[in-house]
Parts: structure tokens; C-alpha cells; sequence
């Protein structure tokens, strides 16, 4: 085992003979020093093997590298997909990640955020839409947000529009009797609710018979389960022998759906039509390939980090400039036809 | 928006008149401050309404409340339910996590583990095989391993052998003619390496006809379905008609499993019995429920927190009694009769 005491600035000194304070200038403030004295310092941490200590330069340049990100949760495929994406922008930006999985309680993110801003993140992710954007542009922390109410933060979000007009299309090529969309009541400050009106206006546009079903499916698998168990129910009463095109909201519930078909059928009936959104992993884990609308969370990951960056960086200079107005991206969302539709 | 220019230690001694020295014992020693001064000091923070600046506290304490996570992938169920659970502990231990999703690679884990050192994390999770034990006591940090090779740093794992033995067991009650685990070719350093050891005892010790499929299916969904849809291929005209018991090595691939034959037969055959290993998310929301040998994830994320904060805790005191030997707990798997066996 090799030994690892530590190597501290008067270490430094001591072998270079120079003073500590020059030693410290050479970390915070390179070049006060010539090229010459830069180099000789550099020589001796490598002869002295210095392991750098970055709480020390944090203190030093209140630079933490440090993001927050605040999940909603991740029994949502879509949301540990997204985990997993922006963790990997670890290798391109080189910021490390603080991550707590939300609570969906505003006090308790609160906590978090607090937590968060005691390390002196230099900036945060949020996916939990739980503390309203204004709140979040009060902490005066470069802030990005994804698909969640963005009125006073930058954000990065699915077309979600352009997503209702995919699913309403592909659903009226394969001929449905009526066309049914299943999704949470949100409100018109989520960029989901995007989705619904690009549905809407695309069933007017055509005359295609169409429902809402507007309504929460809960938090839980069992509480999913059950409640989509339900709506079958009702759609088999309601339209006995008509081919249903089923839009879900996410494809974590588009397989709970296919499952319960499968379940009773044996397989999709030629009486259902399914698409989910987000293509999660789910969505070809599942029993048979999932149709979905496809959100591009590899993109949206990256340019959430390169947003929150930029901002960061600039805070970074000695007048930084910053962004006037949030910033709102919008990553288009690609149609993934698989064996749920025709 | 409210004002956040920062209230600084100068500004708290101004307001109460106390040195500054006097303010920073508060911080870092207040027991050496009578209670009265203390608690005139408390109330200056508040009508100060001072954030506390943690980075300030940790360069005075050296304690930084960070616990390094590596993690191999989210690609597997069982791991983001983990991190779901080891996250979720925060709310009992109070420490945060740095989170690095692994790559499989030593280097780049090696890379990450220093960053994490250099923030001066006090102890770090490791779910990844990649770096041996050895190197990881070396970095003279409190460790806690799960489900892997764990010879010089201490562990919460699941008693797999005698997962294996329930697996077994559960098979051999429905009959079948051939007992088949599919599993890699783990190491006996690993301790996976115990559910093959526990499959192979009891197959022997009742005297039924089993065989090992030690082989690698994989790290993608896509490489996982070919392989397995090739070992179908293989069992089926190995065993015709046969009745087959499958012991998968963890939920994700028994789903994929179940998955190829519902697409084959539109249903599970009842010449298949299928178990898997984990009890993660998928072996419920899987087309019909999946039998399975469950982890307790949330109590294995719940001891490793606990060892790990014990550890951690030991080191703040001014004698530290640092353990002598790693310590291993090993806790036991919950068979879960599902669907797929009988």
C-alpha cells in the first residue's frame, strides 16, 4: 500500500524554496508567476506526487464544478434514462453531478435546493416540476429546466405539439374508429400540455372521431395497473367491436396498457392500436416493440449541460453578462413506428 | 425578488459585536462559546437571514457530508432501483451524493474515484466490479461494496447461495425435467458466483437432471434478446417437449426471456417455468407477473448507508478506531412466487 500522506503547500515550499504564497499564487493565479517559476512549481508536484485538493481551490475561486440535479423520481423509465444521459455529459463538460430524487413536495425540494446552494453549486438541472420557475430564478443560480413549467428559467423540451400531431397522424393512417388520448390533466404552463393541443388539432383538421381522457393514473406501478385496468373496461363498454387508437403519455404506461391486452388476449388485438411517448427503454423491453413518439433524450441531455454551461462559464468572467431573457429550446421529437400500430 | 448579497462573518461580529474569531468558533467549535453567546449568535443569523456557506464549513472541519456513488449502468433495473433507494437515505443519514454512472472501464473509473477524492468525499458506495478491492482499500476511505468482489473492503451483499438454493427448490416443486441457470461466468471472487454454487448443490442433492449455461448475454436490450432468442432456440431442440425450469440471472433478462416466448406462443407455455433474480420493478410490469428471488434493495441500500456512516462517523473523533478487518453483511433473499412458476 503506497503511502498517502498529504502533500501540503509549505511541503511545496520547502522543496522549491519558494514561499507559500507564491506556492498558493500558483494555483490561483498562475500567471502572476513567470513561465520559468510555473514550471519548476509544476516539476516538484510531480516529484512530491501532490494530489490536488479541490476544496481548497474551491474556496479560493468559489468555483465548485458542482451541479445539482433534482429527479421527480426514477420509476419512470424516461426519467433514469435521462439520469443516465446526463451523468455521461460528465466526460464532455467535466461538471460532477449532486443528485437528489424529488419528493414531489415543494418543502422538501426546498430542503434539497438549500443543501444544494450551501455547496456553492455553480448551477442545477430540475425535472421535478414541483417549485414554480419564478422561485427557482430568485436562487440566482444559472438554472435549466426539462419538461417542466420554464416562464422565468432556460429550458430544453421535447416539440411536445409537434409529438400530439406524430401520434394523432400515425393513429388516423391505420384507420382507427376512434382515436382515444390518455394523459394527466396538466396545465397549459406544461410543455406537455403541447401535446394535447398538437392531438386536438389534428383529430379537428381531419374529422377524426377522438377523446381526451384526461386524468391521473397515479405514482405507482400498482396504482397504474389498476387504473388503466379500469379505462379498458370503460373503452370496451363504450366502443364494443370499433378499433381504438390508444396515444398514452409516456411509455412506461403505453406497456401497462399492452400488458393488460396481452393478459386477456394473448396478444394486441386487431382491435387496438398503441403509442406511447418518450421511447424509453420500456418501449422495446416490452412485450412486443412499442410504437412511440420519441423524445431525443440523448439531445435534450446534452443540450441541457451545453444551456447551463454557457451560463455558467460566463459567470465566470470579470463582467459577465448575464442572459437577459430565459432561454427556450426545443428539440424536435422523432416518430418510432413499431408493432403496436400499423 | 429578495436581495442575496451574502452575509459574510464580518457582518454577523458587526452586528453583535463579537470578533470574528468568536463567530468562526461558533461554526466550528461552539461549545467553546458560553450558551448565552450562542444564542445570541443564532439570533443574529436569523435576522441576518444568513445562508450557511458549507464550503466555508468544510475547509474549516474537513468534513464534507459527500459520499462518492459508482454505479455500473442504469440500464439494468436493479440498479436504478438501487440508486433510487441509496439516494432516498439522505433523508436518515443526511449525506450527499456524487454520482458517476460507470463505464466499465478501470481508467475512467480510476479517473472518476479521483475526482471524488479531491472534493474530499468521506466515503464512497461501489457497485462496480471494475476495480478490485484491493485498490479501493488503498485509497484510504471508507468503502462499502455491493454485489461485488469485496476481499479487502467491507459489503452488503445478498446471501446468494442461498438464493440459488430458494430458485432450486421452487423448480424443482413444479416438476420439471431439466432445472437450466443461465448465468455469466462470474468469478468465485464475486458473489453472484453463490447463486450458481446453490443451484448446483440442491440439483444434486435431490438428484435432478440440471444444466449450467454459463455465458455472456451481453450489456445492450439488443445483444440480451439475440443471445437469449438463441438459447431458446438451443433449449428447444435440446429438450423437446420437455418440461423446462429457467433460472435467469436477474430480472431484466428473464423478462426478456418471457418476453421472446409470449411473442412465440402468445403466452407462456406450459412447458417454460421462469425465475429470476432481484425483484426489480420489471418482474412486476413484465406481461405476466415474473417469479422471482428478490433482493431487499431498499434494506441492502439502507445497511451499506449505515455501515459506511459508521465508518464515517468513527473518523471524525478525535481517536479513531478505524475497523481491523472489512466487515460483510449478508442479507437474505425473499422468494416471491409470481406467475411463472406454478
Amino acid at each position: 500500500m503506497k503511502s498517502k500522506k498529504k502533500v501540503t503547500f509549505a511541503d511545496i515550499a520547502a522543496y522549491t524554496g519558494f514561499s507559500k504564497t507564491t506556492i498558493s499564487r500558483y494555483f490561483n493565479d498562475p500567471d502572476s508567476l513567470t513561465l520559468e517559476n510555473q514550471q519548476k512549481i509544476a516539476d516538484a508536484l510531480v516529484a512530491l506526487d501532490y494530489k490536488e485538493n479541490k476544496v481548497g481551490r474551491i474556496l479560493a475561486s468559489g468555483k465548485t464544478e458542482f451541479v445539482g440535479l433534482i429527479i421527480p423520481n426514477l420509476y419512470l423509465h424516461y426519467y433514469s434514462e435521462m439520469l443516465n444521459q446526463i451523468l455521461a455529459t460528465y466526460e464532455t463538460y467535466g461538471y460532477k453531478f449532486l443528485v437528489f430524487a424529488g419528493s414531489s413536495k415543494a418543502d422538501v425540494e426546498r430542503k434539497y435546493i438549500e443543501e444544494l446552494l450551501a455547496y456553492n453549486i455553480e448551477g442545477m438541472i430540475i425535472l421535478s416540476g414541483t417549485i414554480p420557475s419564478r422561485e427557482l430564478a430568485s436562487y440566482n443560480v444559472p438554472v435549466v429546466g426539462i419538461e417542466r413549467e420554464d416562464r422565468y428559467i432556460s429550458s430544453v423540451n421535447t416539440d411536445n405539439y409537434m409529438g400530439g400531431v406524430q401520434a394523432a397522424s400515425l393513429l388516423r393512417k391505420s384507420d382507427c374508429d376512434i382515436i382515444i388520448h390518455v394523459n394527466a390533466n396538466v396545465p397549459d404552463t406544461s410543455p406537455a400540455s403541447g401535446r394535447i393541443h398538437g392531438f386536438v388539432d389534428t383529430c379537428e383538421e381531419y374529422h377524426l372521431p377522438y377523446e381526451l381522457v384526461l386524468t391521473d393514473l397515479g405514482d405507482t406501478f400498482e396504482e397504474n395497473r389498476e387504473r388503466i385496468t379500469r379505462l379498458v373496461d370503460e373503452f370496451e363498454e363504450k366502443y364494443p367491436g370499433k378499433k381504438k387508437g390508444i396515444f398514452m403519455p409516456n411509455d412506461t404506461h403505453a406497456n401497462v396498457l399492452l400488458n393488460i391486452l396481452f393478459q386477456r388476449y394473448g396478444r394486441l388485438p386487431d382491435t387496438y392500436q398503441i403509442i406511447g411517448f418518450d421511447n424509453s427503454p420500456i418501449s422495446r423491453e416490452a412485450v412486443i416493440p412499442l410504437s412511440t413518439v420519441g423524445q431525443q433524450i440523448p439531445v435534450i441531455a446534452n443540450e441541457a449541460m451545453k444551456l447551463l454551461s454557457e451560463q455558467m462559464e460566463e459567470r465566470k468572467k470579470r463582467r459577465p453578462a448575464p442572459l437577459k431573457e430565459p432561454v427556450h429550446k426545443v428539440i424536435p421529437p422523432i416518430l418510432i413506428r413499431r408493432d403496436t400500430t400499423a
